[in-house]
């Protein structure tokens, strides 16, 4: 299982990634998913992906070779791409290269073709974009309604981010929120744990402000975790009883 | 869609439903899930339903029209099965039942034979007991460990319940985070919506202590939701933002 959330606000985007894989619950290991392209002060880009690890490692080392344009020839990677629309697209164009090449021979084994990835980033001159790119490699882009994408394990971390997240909130706030989102998840789920990845960008930089793993025991990730837990507590415990009655 | 929720604790039994139906989600319904079978001071039964409406309706039509036993020609109904185990059994029968008559034409129209069921209750002189019947009637009793059973659109709600509910939680604490679960449930899927059928069963008594309809609007459940709001938000700003620094 794999929990992935990213966040888009006005001061820049934040993308974080749990790292456990499993291949049946008796084979559980770490993987990084969340992957930076980055040329410091042209552009930064980041993959985050979930789903089947063969699939999405191979989509990305295609991605990495380059995938050649069949009109011009060019190998086209993330790094030589125009637009992060059209870095989207590769990606997109990748996925199907890959299940062009391997869909069969996994359907033959009734594995299906799952995958996905967030995919954000800026490159100079142009805006930051967030996009969730989806099995048949096409993809939606994230807007400032509702500020973040999830890919993965989505629904225990959902809540708190359709109650805190809008496109106004600060940066690190945003990034707190993302961190509360994956506790959620990793509390209630035991296929997504740590450590957890994390790149924050602020707009216009086209580099990382931060690009941090946080292993097991870090000491703000787990007062974070306890403090929620016992703020929960609190809040559940002054809500009154119910005041009703036998057959009321 | 449909959120239902069993908590089975030391005071006794919670039992919650919610009321919306869709087929599509440009048809929207309320159809009564919670069913209650009492026979008040002998025995009280209550069977929560989610998947497919008219399977779930065949299902309880079937068993209190009773199901005859092929060996002593009796009618089974939930009323007179002897036991809660016995009773649990009928209705794993109904569903296989059900499915031998409807599931071929089911599947020839592309319809998964969706359906589950809480099944709680106590007959007199017996313990309280609390379980889970899968669509293919088999099912799973609820034992001190987790107290509790979901059926439909689990996940938004259980991380409340995994944090608060044990086995030694007063009864109208317990019903008080059932609603909390149902709340957070409602908050991120539209397809589980007012009103609310509740029911409490105090342990020994064999009759409803409270058999409740939550409606719109109703005061304490509209101030639970505005209080557990609050409160997560003030949780969630009392953290403090993350320490990291770039390229920590």
């Amino acid at each position: 299982m794999t929990y992935c959330c990213g966040i888009l606000v006005k001061d820049g985007l934040v993308m974080i990634a749990d790292t456990r894989t499993n291949a049946g619950l008796d084979n559980i290991s770490t993987f990084r998913k969340l992957h930076i392209f980055n040329q410091p002060g042209d552009r930064i880009m980041a993959v985050a992906s979930a789903g089947n690890l063969a699939i999405s490692q191979s989509v990305l080392s295609t991605l990495s070779e380059g995938l050649e344009n069949p009109t011009t020839g060019e190998l086209e990677t993330l790094l030589n791409a125009p637009t992060m629309f059209q870095a989207a697209q590769r990606i997109g164009r990748a996925i199907r290269h890959v299940n062009a090449s391997e869909g069969k021979a996994l359907e033959a084994e009734d594995i299906n073709f799952d995958v996905s990835f967030l995919f954000g980033g800026q490159i100079k001159g142009a805006k930051m974009r967030l996009f969730m790119i989806y099995p048949a490699g096409n993809f939606i882009e994230c807007t400032v309604d509702t500020p973040y994408l999830q890919i993965g394990e989505h629904k225990y971390g959902k809540p708190v981010l359709d109650r805190a997240m809008h496109y106004d909130v600060e940066l690190y706030e945003a990034l707190k929120t993302g961190l509360i989102s994956m506790d959620s998840t990793m509390r209630s789920n035991i296929g997504v744990g740590l450590p957890i990845d994390v790149l924050v960008v602020r707009t216009d930089v086209c580099d990382a402000d931060l690009n941090h793993r946080i292993e097991a025991g870090e000491p703000y990730f787990h007062d974070l975790r306890s403090r929620w837990s016992a703020a929960l507590r609190a809040a559940h415990q002054n809500i009154p009883r119910p005041p009703y009655k036998k057959d009321n």
